[in-house]
């Protein structure tokens, strides 16, 4: 609270005229996992089941070429607090080129405390900062969300799997602030073969407490909502049984609509809507290994999750601020979950940090505002697809050149990523390097990327020089982080979390074999 | 008008409550050509440029499973206009089997006078009707539209193919009623390079014309308006040049839409939006051979027009009746262009046909009206997927199961129809006959196609028996109609057609070929 009197000194750009009495709204983001672009009745998912969510897309913005910073959830989380991309703040793999290295419970990396978190600056500059649901950020004591700017946390810092046995691996703690709670499986029951849990009604209970509290005590708040029940093994609460045409993942995407919708009312209720902004997406594209239950939908985008394809890396994108933002608004920008950051930073006037390469712009100066002040023209935006240390491709206006392709992995056919879809040369089943002879697709024309653009055509002969150059320059600047997620130990595990003493829930910890992560794909 | 005064009689079935004094509705029926299920922003169309066509849909339901009777535009449109399968109403050949059989200008055949058609019977009960844009179901004297109900005709009676040489093939009439007023590439120009017309403006006015007539004369009106600028060679007029990020095609289907949104504003401002419905649908899927820029978006749907894939036969459905029907409704009933002909005769209170298998059934059964009545429970629609003769699929509930298979063309691999898409045995280059062993898709959870069942699966031994049970139910009732797209003469082309004599266009009339045509695919 006592940098507030400052704020009308450090509030910049160009919104202010717009925000006259309402400066420094609430900030909801709300980030599914694994949820899909085509999982979503308003990006024309064919059964329609988010109902809640679709009316979230019409009293606001659409982003329709919304992307991830990775296909991949824990690289993609870091990047949406820092406005960075991954290489950059260290959420990324070396051991190995091009592979999808994450936050499992070995990982002995985590966020480095010298990058500069969303959470952070908001919590300085007065905001009271929640999250709830998934971290993934590292789950050492040095790494946890009350480390790293956040006032509270319920939920948990890796993925719900398991059950594990307690003897090679433990169970995932569930936190609430410092101190666990339970273990899933244990005290949080999830049943994996009907895909039940409560969970999700957990986390919203949590979600509804914080807005009330921070609402009595007249602070502004940010939340950060990442339930991750869309995540295989996907589940939801009982009351879904049997809903969804498309089974259990169907069921988790209508329970998590549902929760949208009430906390969407509940900040109705609460009087707060036309100071409070809330962005839905997703951290990555939905999953297509495994049972089709258990998979998410890209709509008509190529491959899934793990890939530097559309169908892994454009999520949904959707903004709402009653009052401010006007609705009905569809965008089509190259935008993305990095932006949350720069958005969330303008928000609340505080100064984008400047000693450092931030990838993330302000999405307010896309949108149209009640005052009618006309968007930034912006139809040439940029974004780079990395998969762990290697650039895959880069979008440019409505241009997108591959220059290094992966479909599948070295080892196992199971982890194809573009199950039912082949684009010769294209989803290629071994590594190909195509930087002497890229791969350029018009997305504005194809954006299920079908077809790619002749070689000998104008059109490929234009566009190539002017991408190559900006991945030049973008290699030129780029200060790669040390990787974080280059090495395991199974000693760090969840063998005995803060707070385990006081439940009894503490697990003998066994000899450290730190070594290098072992990541196939 | 003279039936009016008995309408009260025969005005039967379950709306009578929710009409009231909204009897006998004026209907707008508009079918797009060849526009696929993705193409509008309400379906997730990646760039969002229908927002008219989007609002209607808000306005009403959104019928997600929606179907055309053909995967081809003169089979589909006359089993909407009948509301009975092409192999019934004889808009099929059986020259070579599964054949897309349509009519081009050298076709002998057309619609039969023993077909009831729905503007004869909307006509008959007093309704004004009117078509506007492409008619397609034969263009010899006794098939054109004013022989089978329609009051009032501007367009023309096949496709805007040309430009022709006048001496091998005449170019193609337009129509004001019965006589030409010129031809295509002649008095009604049309720039194939540029993909430029102003074709769909003279559409749009004259369909204005139409409903003004109508609402001054204060007589309900049934205005069938099907502009055909989204079917190869695409086009519209230059105020959209450059507007679309998906070129030609996108250009040409962003002035349907404001079109649409002018139709929209003319029954607005005229007060007739609550006496009147607007349903807007396709013809069938979006085409996917030749260049980009001349195809349309099926969206995550598999193929395209010209197979029983659902991109061939799976359309955008919107119905709009603000003031009776709820509004933001999604429906996932099986249901399709067929329900066109008995939903229109619910409105108008004319009995259905009797002595006749009708496949079509009344839309409004399904769907929540402003008195609360709740929608029929009906999760078990079924659909028949033929190409020409040939039975390929049903849809039955969730599930569709496929009997015979084809993608491409006995000839050429110019008519590949699945262009960048490969579902192994399914999407077969070769004719294939699967009834010893069907594929059968949850379409549920697959409605892409690309997953079939396995065949050892309980889901798969528990649907085949039902749907090869409903087959054959099928197939016992099935009394083929005359096909009336078997023979071929260039000397019933436009040579001389109606009115030639009166702006001089009459063109000398070739002798007789007449023999069976020839269909390649």
């Amino acid at each position: 609270m006592r940098l507030w009197g400052v704020m009308g000194l450090i509030l910049g750009g160009s919104v202010e005229a717009s925000l006259n009495r309402k400066t420094r709204p609430n900030i909801i983001y709300m980030l599914m996992d694994d949820m899909g672009w085509g999982d979503l009745g308003v990006n024309g998912n064919l059964h329609r089941e988010t109902p809640n969510i679709d009316e979230l897309a019409r009293s606001g913005v659409v982003f329709t070429d919304f992307y991830s910073a990775a296909p991949l959830c824990s690289p993609s989380r870091a990047s949406l607090l820092t406005g960075r991309l991954p290489v950059r703040n260290g959420f990324y793999t070396d051991n190995a080129k091009m592979r999808n290295g994450y936050t499992p419970q070995n990982i002995v990396g985590g966020i480095a405390d010298e990058e500069i978190l969303l959470s952070e600056l908001l919590q300085k500059s007065g905001y009271r900062t929640g999250l709830v649901g998934k971290w993934h950020l590292g789950h050492r004591e040095q790494y946890l969300p009350l480390k790293h700017g956040f006032d509270y946390w319920f939920g948990a810092p890796n993925c719900h799997f398991g059950p594990y046995d307690d003897k090679h691996t433990p169970n995932i703690p569930v936190f609430e602030n410092e101190d666990m709670i339970g273990r899933y499986y244990e005290e949080i029951p999830i049943d994996r073969n009907r895909g039940r849990s409560n969970f999700t009604n957990n986390l919203r209970d949590k979600a509804f407490e914080f807005i009330q509290k921070s609402v009595d005590d007249q602070q502004p708040f940010f939340l950060f909502f990442t339930p991750d029940s869309s995540h295989a093994p996907v589940y939801s609460s009982l009351a879904f049984a049997g809903q969804s045409r498309r089974g259990k993942i169907g069921e988790a995407i209508m329970e998590l609509d549902w929760t949208v919708g009430n906390i969407m009312e509940l900040v109705k209720s609460l009087g707060i809507i036309e100071e409070t902004i809330i962005v839905f997406s997703s951290d990555n594209g939905g999953a297509c290994v495994g049972p089709v239950e258990q998979c998410g939908s890209n709509g008509p985008l190529l491959c899934c999750k793990q890939t530097t394809f559309d169908g892994g890396m454009r999520v949904p994108g959707i903004l709402s601020w009653p009052g401010t933002v006007e609705p009905n608004q569809v965008n089509n920008d190259v935008s993305g979950l990095m932006d949350l950051f720069t958005t969330g930073l303008h928000l609340a006037g505080v100064p984008v940090p400047e000693d450092r390469i931030i990838d993330g712009k302000n999405l307010l100066d896309l949108v149209k505002l009640k005052n009618h002040r006309k968007p930034r023209d912006s139809t040439t935006g940029t974004h780079f697809f990395y998969r762990g240390d290697t650039l895959g491709a880069v979008r440019h206006g409505d241009y997108k050149m591959h220059v290094y392709t992966w479909s599948g992995a070295t080892t196992s056919s199971q982890w194809h990523f573009c199950r039912g879809q082949n684009v010769p040369n294209v989803t290629t089943e071994a590594q190909t390097d195509h930087s002497m002879a890229p791969v350029i697709y018009n997305i504005g024309q194809d954006p299920s990327e079908k077809l790619p653009l002749p070689v000998k055509s104008a059109e490929y002969q234009q566009q190539r020089p002017i991408i190559e150059k900006i991945i030049a320059e973008h290699q030129k600047s780029l200060v790669l982080g040390k990787p974080q997620l280059n090495y395991c130990d199974d000693s760090v595990m969840h063998w005995a979390p803060p707070g385990c003493e006081k439940l009894g829930k503490c697990l003998p910890i066994p000899p450290s074999n730190y070594a290098k992560c072992y990541w196939d794909h």
